[in-house]
């Protein structure tokens, strides 16, 4: 199916995939006293009373703002704010379908941090959480750090930790699938950006092993000229050897591979290098860094990609709905690390263990238990360690 | 009714009255490859290429921000950003059941003109048109007027301007049934602020006649030592014969009266002072100055409120959305003077002159045909004179 053509056909027809609708009925002046002038007021004059009230008479405990500057929209790169809306207003629609969460688009017009966060914090009164969405690396981490210390609502960078949260948890069932044991694993990461280095911390709070990141000009190691800040703080923590070398070098006898990188950088013959039965998450969209057949005719015992036409699909939806759920049930202030470990784990957890396959390690994002068992997850999480 | 009582009720019921629903069914993943990846990577392509087409492939053309800072809440003051939300998502509610647009409420967290002009200008891209909502007076007019030269959308601060082309409407008709002739009219205003200057601007663009602005200190002439900047430069096209007085002075022979003020400070005799006849507008809210059956009993031969129990409500539903609608729909980035005209005419006219009654000059807000005639004027105003 020509997704571009039937989309581009959509969209023209929508005009916008979202509507804001009243759920207060306004055909009189007696349904208008009530939800509008004189009767608003007593709302109001509660809430200037006690702020939290807010979660009680306004939308703010379901609302959500999905936010972008334009800078890294899916694989298109820096298109600007008002070209990424159509990605945002689909990321609301999702918020809506599969965690009935009222979800507001915003493009900020700028791409300076300072004004982005800025800007955020002022607004960030109106909802109960924020989605940071196709924000450039490396100003997401510092945006993200920045709005989580000053706003009281949970702010999410869902292009770091959503992809982490969900490669976590297809992790944990392919372990299981090859029997594989977490703890001495040996991990190849090609991708050293933001989401590489997401799914790396998460992946070192699971203990699963010692990660090897490779960037585009080879290992990641302590003092490796081509570091940057954020890299040369994972070195510390990762790659125990200090191994110098390239993508290649670092695949041999890893059992788990991630790609967070380019099409095509892995061939055959590195997958052949690896471990016996190794997992295989080629990622890249649209074209991962080696095919699913080909790395399964080369022996990899469980494949998964970011694509919905291959199994094992690491789609966003399976993560962001439940977790944004959880954290406004609960008014979580923050989302921490134990909610998305916890998050990862019912993640994995959907799939009961007799059901688990080499092709099935993931749930359906359709399924309802996701989002249900993630909400249920982090909100445990929330109300156990707190902030 | 007890208006409170109700809308505590419903309002904790509701929690939000606002809803974000998916116009684009997800319940599949063909489905979710058209609204989100990789489909939707197409129309934001062809909005990198040209971004008027974010009005095809996007809800902007359809989406207005409704934005306070909370700072001057209905009658209530500075209850805060907050404690303005019920107001904000009522005033979001209206947007959609008078005129089908899609408005999204927007509490900024500062009182600092700059920060308001400019996190308002960095979001305005997400956005058709700008709402600006009980933002206290004098900051609220260099607010308006920065955000209108930086941003390519109309702005516009409904509680000054909506206010003004209603009540111009309203006295468009009330002269018709009263048979008083525009020109020399003369006019005593109670209240100077943002409401009074406002509407005054519009009156003499109507060319009504003479106005007398009253501050609570007295008549706004040149020079008077109370005169903030805005009403010095109000009393250089007012006030011909520069009257210093008081409130009672200004009312001596007047034609007509506009309230808005505070309750109470016209009396009986006030009234009595006045020419044959006389059009009276106390539309101080909740309680008027002078209560609508007293004015009528001292000889007011139309009289109108703010209020939706007394004939004659000057009720902003009867403006905004049609407003609104009309400058979405010609892609307007300004809302000009002439736009303002067009609609206040369009408002009077929805009354044919056979039923025009001295307790029937403004239509009510709930006639369909109102926003239908004022989008359509706004529309004509715009195509014809630009910005």
């Amino acid at each position: 199916m020509d997704y571009n053509e039937i989309a581009l056909k959509k969209h023209a027809e929508w005009r916008g995939k979202l509507s804001v609708e009243s759920k207060a009925p306004i055909t009189n002046r007696d349904e208008l006293s009530v939800a509008y002038t004189p009767g608003v007021a007593a709302p109001c004059l509660e809430i200037s009373k006690d702020e939290s009230l807010a979660y009680t008479y306004t939308g703010k405990g379901n609302t959500v703002a999905v936010i972008t500057d334009g800078s890294a929209v899916l694989g298109l790169g820096d298109i600007g704010p008002s070209a990424g809306m159509p990605v945002m207003e689909g990321k609301c629609a999702l918020f809506k379908t599969f965690a009935n969460i009222d979800a507001v688009p915003i493009c900020v017009n700028s791409k300076d941090p300072d004004v982005i966060v800025n800007t955020v914090f002022h607004i960030s009164k109106s909802f109960g959480g924020i989605n940071l969405e196709d924000i450039g690396a490396p100003r997401c981490f510092e945006i993200e750090r920045r709005l989580i210390e000053k706003c009281d609502i949970p702010v999410f960078h869902d292009d770091q930790h959503g992809t982490a949260i969900i490669t976590a948890a297809a992790i944990l069932n392919a372990l299981k699938v090859t029997g594989k044991k977490p703890g001495g694993l040996r991990i190849a990461f090609s991708g050293a950006g933001a989401a590489g280095i997401s799914i790396a911390k998460m992946f070192l709070r699971f203990g699963f092993g010692d990660i090897i990141l490779c960037g585009s000009k080879g290992t990641i190691y302590e003092g490796a000229p081509y570091n940057n800040p954020e890299q040369e703080a994972m070195a510390r923590v990762t790659n125990k050897d200090n191994l110098e070398g390239s993508l290649a070098d670092a695949m041999k006898g890893a059992d788990i591979f991630i790609g967070v990188s380019r099409p095509g950088v892995v061939t055959q013959d590195m997958i052949r290098s690896m471990a016996k039965d190794p997992i295989v998450f080629p990622m890249a969209n649209p074209v991962p860094e080696i095919m699913p057949e080909l790395a399964r005719e080369a022996g990899a015992a469980v494949v998964g990609t970011g694509r919905s036409d291959f199994a094992n699909q690491v789609n966003n939806v399976i993560a962001f709905p439940g977790i944004f759920r959880g954290a406004l049930d609960c008014r979580a202030t923050k989302i921490t690390e134990e909610m998305k470990e916890a998050a990862a784990r019912a993640i994995a957890a959907v799939i009961p263990e007799e059901e688990l396959r080499a092709d099935y390690v993931l749930p359906d994002g359709f399924n309802p238990l996701v989002v249900e068992r993630v909400a249920a997850a982090v909100k445990e999480a929330w109300k156990k360690y707190g902030a």
